[in-house]
């Protein structure tokens, strides 16, 4: 495929990134953009990580070799029946979900074999959202996994793969349902945590309210940043990917309960113990390249040298 | 009183923050420096952010003005049993601790109506730990809590004050109990659940364990920093503060479940209306100048403009 024409269906973080990216890479002949809101459409013109917008998605799909789908998950099926009627034989649906199995059972049946279809997420956010949010350099040295079934094109998912790497990302494939079962415990179940205990804070009796977010430095910062993700996308997530949250979120509560067992009788043991493990999990992380090894993120005041 | 002699006892991350945080204002006119290991002791002296170090607390602390307890919370009534016997009179008993009830009522039967305790709690920290960790700035900008009970001598904790302003702290009176309700929900409920999330990832079956480091990033790698906070320290806060912990902890469960039920009943509505609301606890955080307004607390590759 020579530089394909690409259409980015929804602006937010995701969709804006992507632009800049594909612009800073010189990755597309043409981009084409679809939002909902007029207000993002406007506003992705004149910043520039698009060459035209379109106020339907169908307008915005027509003539693109490769749609990305950028919105929330509920969104992805009604927009696919959309689009596909208008779209040239061969070109390549994909998108930048979090959950996989339901895109692939969704879209598979409306392809009529001649559209392809190469499900993605690439492991790389911030908690803000909108067009305003993006940047080029969002997906350069983070991984990006594709889960295509398998019987897909071999040249679709590697045109999909070669964007991917052209944007700075490292690709992977997986199996849509262990994708989704990986991120049910990195990602999906972190957010649900970290949205309950920002939401239990807020319950407070507003004295106390007002002195948590007084002494958050003391912890619960670190949670707020998470539960200030989009909540409209992280709705979808759950709901999609409900079975192996639930599943994960019940290992979780098990493990709970047992600490509160040990505050409660005293179990100083069983709690040194738990924590000494953690804390080797914290250096894989590191070691792996998948944070930073600078005390509190590197945000606060730090030793310079 | 002029320059005070000031005895740190515990060496690790608060208490070598606290001698290099000293030295740098020039407040004390003689540091002295206990810790239980010889590696400690030796490092500290090499440091430099202590002027003497003594293989016992005793030692250390004969002739101070101002004792520093910065060991974990249990250790604090035993040393404290081995130095009041040799303090002069007046001298200053105060601690770092993260539970201020139990420090009260353990200390103030011991005091003979000849020394003074003024318990502290500064909000600060890194998950590192030992006397590499320290700095002099680690206390800059953040809060500092005393909670002297009534009786307490008004230039005793005049003193106190004044050294935690010194090194740039901002300092705030609170009732023991209520310190430890506050902190509760801001600090010992999230690195519970932060140490039980990075525990159950632990034990799941080491291909998919692989793969949550790998793709850690998606959110899980915000709670690995926190689970690697010292585990001695996290064990004594617990059993210390039991009853507060367990009643935060009982009110986030409560409101985990009534999520999870949301989930497993695909109730969309319920999870959109609790992510909204946590997203504004993160704006006031930021604004009440606690965390950084950088997206992924600054850590990864950002706009640079």
């Amino acid at each position: 495929m020579s530089k394909p024409h690409i259409a980015l269906i929804g602006m937010g973080l995701i969709g804006s990134s992507l632009g800049h990216a594909l612009k800073k890479h010189d990755l597309a002949a043409h981009i084409s953009g679809y939002a909902r809101s007029p207000e993002t459409r406007a506003r992705a013109l004149q910043l520039g990580f698009v060459d035209s917008v379109h106020d339907s998605a169908a307008d915005a799909s027509k003539g693109a070799d490769i749609v990305f789908f950028n919105t929330p998950l509920s969104s992805i099926k009604p927009l696919a029946e959309e689009i596909i009627p208008v779209l040239d034989d061969h070109a390549i649906l994909t998108d930048v979900g979090s959950v996989k199995k339901t895109v692939l059972d969704e879209l598979t049946p409306l392809l009529q074999g001649r559209i392809h279809l190469v499900p993605g997420h690439p492991i790389a956010g911030t908690e803000l959202s909108g067009p305003d949010a993006g940047f080029a350099e969002l997906f350069d040295g983070r991984w990006c996994i594709l889960t295509p079934s398998g019987d897909t094109s071999l040249i679709a998912v590697e045109e999909i793969a070669k964007l991917w790497r052209a944007m700075g990302s490292e690709v992977e494939f997986m199996e849509a349902g262990h994708h989704d079962l990986v991120l049910a415990i990195t990602s999906h179940l972190p957010h649900l945590i970290a949205y309950n205990i920002v939401g239990t804070a807020a319950q407070l009796e507003s004295d106390t309210r007002r002195d948590v977010i007084k002494y958050s430095a003391s912890g619960f910062r670190d949670f707020t940043r998470i539960a200030a993700s989009d909540p409209v996308m992280w709705r979808d997530i759950f709901i999609q990917n409900k079975e192996a949250v639930l599943e994960m979120l019940g290992r979780f509560s098990e493990d709970l309960t047992a600490l509160q067992r040990a505050i409660r009788h005293g179990d100083g043991e069983y709690l040194e113990n738990i924590f000494t493990t953690t804390r080797s999990i914290r250096k894989s992380v590191v070691e792996a390249g998948q944070d930073t090894d600078q005390p509190n993120f590197g945000r606060d005041q730090t030793p310079k040298n």
